[in-house]
């Protein structure tokens, strides 16, 4: 152990490697093969944009974790990791993007050496960056090992927050609503949505005081007039105009901990149906986060929100929320438990979600949604404070 | 076709579909099920931060290609792509994250019907949004049909480069001046690192005149003193200090095109023995840009530049470069040919690689790099036009 070099306490990480090992247990698991970017930073600290080449955390059972990764990164995972060196490992450059080799070739001979030849091999089959490609390889290299689906097995172990995980996301928090503010504030017909972009990124780099800011998982979702009945539309250099709404999701990010918010303005004066669901949709909120306890379920918010969009007229199915803290890109959510009708996990305090039940409409779309987090007792509470409302500038 | 939706000319996406098809042939593929964002908008002008879902476009050897997406994204699709609405399918919102059905699912339903159940289907197996689980349900619903293995095969085309997309880099290269700039103007000591990301994403994303910023496709690394080591560290909220380099690597992006650039600035006097490797590198670098013909060979370019280096007493090996244009997230690079001694691709005119022979030491990092264009005739041309030095403020 290197204490001070990782961003958490000693403590911190031994309950997160627990928890784990528990769960692995639970699962018949020998060793663990992490390669999600969010779930090697929250087991070991390890910090860079390196998950372009393959990389990852062995874990086993004993001792401490591994991080494996191409040779110029294990000198970052020496800044970043609070596992003695011995337990960084480089593959070298030849391995990268070669088109006879292949770097699960690397990792198998370290995985025999440490006597996993004949192991139950957990990996994440479902994630950005365990390829098709280093499956098939792992899997050739080491035919007497089993691999295993161990998809989500760390990222469900991640779903309850400790109370330094939550002071990360509040400082997130604060670093979002001065995000937020700003693209309100600079939100006017005529300005170029790229110049209000650059403003975004500035306020959220700057951070707020000695939180300075990291690069959130996702870049601001900025669009207006039709492109807003989109979801995932990025910015051009277009200037606003009156007569439209714009959504701006966006979030604060502190030491790769986010608390997205999204607000939508509206450029002049809004139709009578956007102010209709505007009123259903904050009613809907407000209903969503009253159902937001320790206790209940996911599937008790979502359909607590669809409850009064339905009294108003407005059908508003799919997702409505996922579990949100430390990510890299390209998704800032959790991928376990969703605010949806199908999902029943059960709220339990020091989880936090993106509660985010947006309306995309045939014209426009309306975003306004909120970081929560679950509580002792009482309805969830809201992280960031800015007012929720569709904001209009006449 | 629907005209004037995407960024180029519908010759251009002829000539890439053309392309394609050829070498789908030669391949013996059916159809391809291309995954790679960049491929995908490469072949449609699909763009949106959506691939943190499962998508991709179905390209036959006959027809418009088919954009496949989360039903929401289908949305964007509309706004974004070249092709008739009817070669744009949504799947709804229950596939997904969900732990019991999975988007391969539907669209294997969707090969099926197109009559592609016994096809061979060429599908990205190294590709960050192609998962192990994804190959894995395709294989099991299309029990009749051959999944072979087509990494890279869309990338390959896209290693020369038309005029119209020379066009674009040459855009991102002013923006890649303009960032460098800002950076090397704005180092000085106790300036906090994040405060000058702040300002480099700034810088990026304001653009030059009309030519509005898009997001780079890696985030600004901007590593001091020791993090300058490692290869891939990016920042945190810590003063410049003197006495330390930061080496900056960064690029514009215009429209998903990019034309990085590194350099590097030392904020005081910076050592002998940094000074020789400074020189060493500068006539590396001439020797490489004078080798990067079109009829020689990438290894050719990779061997110039380390002959030199090791004249000067410096060993230099793995990768120096790869080819660069349209991109996302997590990689600018296109991951097919590389400059590295055991790389033989022949060079041709329009080609355009981020020449990078950065050198990381034991206690100092020095990034110098060009972006260039391999030319008719003489050597590589640098598209951007920033002064090839250590920069020294004292």
């Amino acid at each position: 152990m290197r204490d001070g070099i990782a961003p958490f306490s000693a403590a911190e990480y031994e309950r997160r490697i627990g928890k784990t090992r528990a769960a692995m247990e639970k699962a018949g698991i020998d060793v663990l093969f992490v390669t999600d970017p969010s779930n090697q930073a929250w087991l070991t600290g390890y910090d860079g944009w390196s998950f372009y080449v393959h990389q990852g955390v062995i874990l086993g059972l004993e001792g401490e974790p591994v991080w494996w990764g191409r040779y110029m990164d294990s000198v970052g995972a020496g800044r970043t990791v609070w596992m003695d060196e011995v337990n960084i490992i480089g593959y070298g450059d030849h391995f990268v993007q070669s088109t006879v080799r292949h770097p699960m070739q690397d990792l198998a001979q370290h995985l025999r050496e440490r006597g996993h030849e004949t192991a139950r091999i957990g990996v994440e089959m479902e994630n950005y960056y365990y390829s098709a490609k280093a499956h098939a390889v792992l899997g050739e290299e080491l035919p007497a090992a089993e691999l295993v689906d161990a998809t989500a097995l760390v990222n469900w172990q991640r779903l309850v927050k400790s109370e330094e995980e939550i002071g990360f996301v509040r400082k997130a928090a604060r670093i979002s609503e001065k995000v937020i503010r700003t693209a309100i504030e600079r939100a006017a017909p005529g300005v170029r949505k790229n110049d209000l972009v650059a403003d975004i990124f500035h306020a959220g780099i700057t951070g707020v005081g000695e939180d300075w800011g990291d690069y959130p998982a996702i870049v601001p979702l900025t669009p207006s007039g039709l492109d807003a009945t989109a979801a995932h539309l990025t910015w051009n250099g277009a200037p606003m105009r009156a007569g439209e709404a714009t959504f701006f999701e966006l979030s604060g990010c502190y030491r790769r901990y986010h608390a997205p918010l999204c607000r939508t303005v509206f450029l002049g004066t809004p139709s009578e149906d956007m102010r209709r669901a505007e009123a259903a949709q904050m009613e809907g909120i407000a209903a969503g986060l009253e159902a937001a306890r320790s206790g209940n379920r996911t599937c008790d918010v979502a359909n607590a929100f669809m409850a009064v969009l339905a009294k108003h007229g407005i059908e508003r199915q799919g997702r409505m929320g996922y579990p949100i803290g430390l990510s890299y890109p390209p998704d800032w959510g959790e991928r376990t438990a969703s605010i949806r009708s199908e999902d029943d996990t059960v709220l339990e305090p020091g989880m936090v979600f993106h509660f985010m039940p947006a309306l995309w409409m045939d014209t426009w779309g309306l975003e306004t949604t909120e970081t929560i987090l679950i509580t002792e007792d009482g309805p969830a509470e809201c992280l960031c404070d800015v007012e929720r409302k569709l904001f209009v500038k006449e």
